[in-house]
């Protein structure tokens, strides 16, 4: 049975998805496209992801509207060789630009045994999860990753130079869920910091730091001026290796491609495109053992951590992408939980762009609160 | 002018080069075998990671005297495309499957733009910054992970299931040091917490667990039935991102291998041999850009994070790798302190095996303490 929290509503997923393609139709994205993007933003809240979801629509349709983003982006192959791919994403929906990149990878994986793209002149791409895992229909590993918009301070710095450079990994397995890493390389995402100033409560030390780079648990100092920290935190627990990761994701998706990088990858307020890039990857996996071996393996792998002993006062021991996994079950059982305002603000979009916001889960077969 | 602390020698590293190399010979290994791993064991001295250097090699001898690492390992290519390679290591030495691994790797991402290896049955390789580096006289990006007998604890867990499992990657520059990242996926390595239960001292909170999986500051609760900690501390910090990327590089090393992986990957005092795995990769640089307009850009994008505002009270900011090649010049030009006990190990090694101790740095020719 689904509680819902008191400023939530519960959408049904098919539904949504179709509201939020018919949007960015629109607006003039292609059929493909627009189902395409569609998928990406619902299967974000669909898995848990809520601030890579439907929340973030109108910062894609502003930018289109305003002709900062491509509705109809000219993608191109600029060079490759049996085994890499350099594509210009021609300033399109990031969610567009990385399917097609991700799906040639694959294509070209099947044939040389591993694949990487690297892709320049593109935009926000929402979960960078979303790419790797379509590695998995094909028997393959999938690698995703993005640089982003400058929000996090290197080690011993006091000016945001980089983005949260998700790297992302999905492994398939047998019987269990599949390996899905999808992280930030920075401590936490700048939601978290603001759900915490709402709130009004402190946030943990080492997420985040102040105007002058000393780490503060006040998340007004660290949103007034102030940035969040690479993983690990402090330098004291490593946190030029979270900071070292972000670079390493710069390097792959915005130097290798010829996108921006760093503190030059544009804003989601900039007049001119973001010129963001990613990096994709699909590696075989029969191209190293039998599929049927390798999947029990993993199955063997994800079982033994599972299994492992607890922590005092610990019940429960997760593997990447488990939870996500269940709480997409919960959700396409149950309908998404949408937080009342993201509800409001989709139904004013569709107002605006007339279409009909018909995506409330039917009550009558629902349980009762 | 190098200031010794008091219980270090200085030495010469061509002449420690060539000593350690007689050692591996006397017991068997062939002479470019020993060459190569006596380098790979220096060059990690000479980079300032002591606990991955010479101060290892009994570790390396006593298993080679016990048959437990093969001195003429058969080393095979069990599988391969144009852009994979398997790799059986037969056992050997893991510096000398390293070294072929990613020679093999380079001349196939040479002919087809890239390549990766996964390699079991081998052993601790040393540092994995070196296999990473081998990319950038080939202009190429270096990839290199390995996974590691187990020290670490999953998040919410009570017990050591995986290890250290190390990721580097190497990426060349045009006037400024290559990036170098090469870091444990633990928050630290062990041996950094028995420096500071040598010296009585309390460890900062988030890098261990007690017996109880609770993080703990005392070194020796974490050294007697205790647990490391993964790159982010507690869950609270994000330690589950660092627990995900330590299991990424076990699948990619030991799952895609058919080596050991995760509990399974055999101890240092193991009687069996370890069934260690790698994983390594090489991507050429201009198969995306024009060489020298990449390294052009790495330039500019390690400047940009140099010249950065520093934090209150800080007066540089790094870039991975920059710390260990101002030592590599520095101990190149003014010789590597050793610990006067590992110095007192190396003599009492080579007078077991007959090889003459005669590493110190000529003193006529070095500056006055």
């Amino acid at each position: 049975m689904l509680v819902l929290r008191e400023q939530e509503k519960r959408v049904d997923p098919e539904k949504l998805l179709s509201f939020v393609k018919q949007v960015f139709m629109r607006l003039g994205v292609p059929e493909d496209d627009a189902g395409v993007t569609a998928d990406v933003l619902v299967q974000a809240d669909l898995r848990g992801i809520e601030s890579h979801g439907v929340a973030r629509i109108s910062r894609y349709v502003n930018r289109i509207q305003r002709n900062q983003i491509e509705a109809k982006p000219k993608i191109r192959v600029l060079a490759e060789t049996p085994s890499t791919l350099l594509i210009d994403g021609g300033n399109g929906l990031g969610q567009v630009v990385a399917v097609y990149a991700m799906r040639r990878c694959i294509e070209k994986a099947n044939a040389s045994g591993a694949c990487f793209a690297s892709v320049r002149n593109s935009n926000h791409f929402g979960i960078a999860g979303y790419y790797s895992m379509m590695a998995l229909k094909s028997n393959m590993i999938g690698i995703s990753m993005t640089n982003a918009w400058r929000l996090v301070t290197p080690t011993y710095g006091r000016k945001a130079m980089f983005g949260t450079n998700p790297i992302s990994i999905a492994v398939p397995a047998k019987n269990e869920p599949p390996f899905v890493l999808d992280m930030a390389t920075s401590v936490v995402p700048i939601g978290k910091i603001e759900v915490y100033e709402r709130r009004g409560e402190k946030v943990p030390p080492a997420w985040g730091a102040d105007k002058g780079g000393i780490p503060t648990t006040n998340p007004s100092a660290i949103r007034n001026g102030g940035f969040l920290m690479p993983l690990g935190g402090t330098a004291e627990n490593r946190g030029y290796k979270g900071y070292g990761l972000a670079i390493m994701v710069d390097i792959l998706s915005g130097v290798l491609s010829g996108a921006a990088y760093g503190p030059f990858v544009g804003a989601p307020d900039s007049e001119k495109p973001c010129n963001i890039g990613h990096f994709f990857g699909a590696i075989r996996i029969d191209a190293f053992q039998p599929e049927a071996d390798f999947r029990s393996t993993m199955d063997q792998l994800i079982t033994v951590l599972k299994e492992a002993p607890k922590a005092t006062g610990e019940t429960r021991i997760y593997v990447a992408g488990e939870k996500e996994f269940e709480m997409e079950r919960k959700s396409r059982a149950e309908g998404i939980p949408l937080h009342s305002k993201v509800y409001a603000n989709l139904r004013d979009l569709g107002r605006e762009l007339q279409v009909p916001l018909e995506i409330d889960v039917d009550v009558s077969s629902a349980e009762p609160n």
